[in-house]
């Protein structure tokens, strides 16, 4: 069984809420902070904005994430040395923002992510396993995108892999992604089940 | 316990020594065709030739496989409707044509498989599933490689998936690649041991 409860912490000036989820028993276990997809907010166009925000300044945005993964730090059932950052569309592109700001990670996990960066020197302090996961035909992170994220973690000496999924575009994972009713956004079950193995597969690998 | 003996058998003129292996008990299994790496051949100057050959003439490649492929399924603990083919480097390539040539797989694997051919219009008879397993810097794949495989793979309607392993170069899976003494040629464990998880993973997916 897993027990889930609702925490609120302050970042980037506002109020956020997130939710813990505790399996059932007493010891540590590897804490793993999921970044939600952009469509956390409801309003389209703030949406947008708010994004286009972060992406601008990695360093607001890591702040961000560095604050929720303090909190989950803070939590006494997490082993404080099995972390993992996972994220889903923009929130794939803060767990990879984290990684490059040198957060103590063993994996970093990213969903359908943004791979792009205003600072791709920062590459060379990941200091845990990357692995992103993008759908091959994602108007959102295309090709060209791809290749300059593998030159990146190339030139930043990181671990890491990437998966090329045929037949998935954006938001392969969101069962919900029809009522975004935008081109290039579609849920893929093959891909969402293969994607999750793939992280699991990862997760293996640095947890156990 | 695995049982394993020599199986030969006629193909392109010339006898293939395959070699057979059996897992204990009665029932039928599924059939895994196994594709060895080019230096099958010792003399490096005949392989290239022959490789070469096989890769001007994807027809004639994928006879020399359905050869293999029918001993397998004249095995009685063969499961006729489960079949795949993996292979490494050249044996990628063959495992890939194989699927090309519209052979009965439900999987096709390609480690460090060289992804070109001269019949790229033939993807539309891949019935199985393709998964190509490449390392980042492998200078025999390289990028430009990839991306016309992932645009013939879309093209074709295949349900392919690509994974790119950041470090990892040429022949990745194969132990002894040192004493090739090639460069671009090297074994690296992590790739070795993650690319055989996700070819589990896809079995698991088609066999199961």
């Amino acid at each position: 069984m897993v027990t889930t409860r609702d925490i609120s912490y302050e970042a980037d000036g506002r109020t956020m809420i997130g939710m813990l989820a505790v399996p059932d028993g007493d010891g540590r276990r590897p804490g793993i902070l999921v970044c939600h997809e952009g469509p956390g907010l409801d309003d389209r166009e703030q949406m947008m904005a708010r994004i286009g925000e972060f992406r601008a300044d990695p360093l607001r945005a890591r702040a961000v994430g560095l604050a929720g993964l303090d909190v989950l730090c803070a939590e006494p059932r997490t082993d404080r040395d099995k972390l993992a950052a996972i994220g889903y569309c923009f929130g794939g592109t803060l767990s990879l923002e984290l990684a490059r700001g040198g957060a103590d990670l063993k994996a970093a996990v990213g969903f359908h992510a943004g791979l792009g960066t205003t600072r791709p020197e920062d590459a060379r302090a990941i200091t845990g396993k990357v692995l992103a996961l993008i759908g091959a035909d994602d108007p959102i992170v295309p090709h060209e995108q791809r290749r300059a994220f593998e030159e990146e973690m190339t030139a930043g000496g990181v671990d890491w892999q990437l998966v090329v999924y045929g037949g998935a575009v954006h938001s392969f994972t969101n069962e919900r992604a029809a009522n975004i009713d935008l081109p290039g956004i579609e849920y893929h079950e093959p891909t969402d089940r293969r994607s999750w193995q793939a992280m699991l597969d990862l997760f293996a690998e640095v947890f156990e």
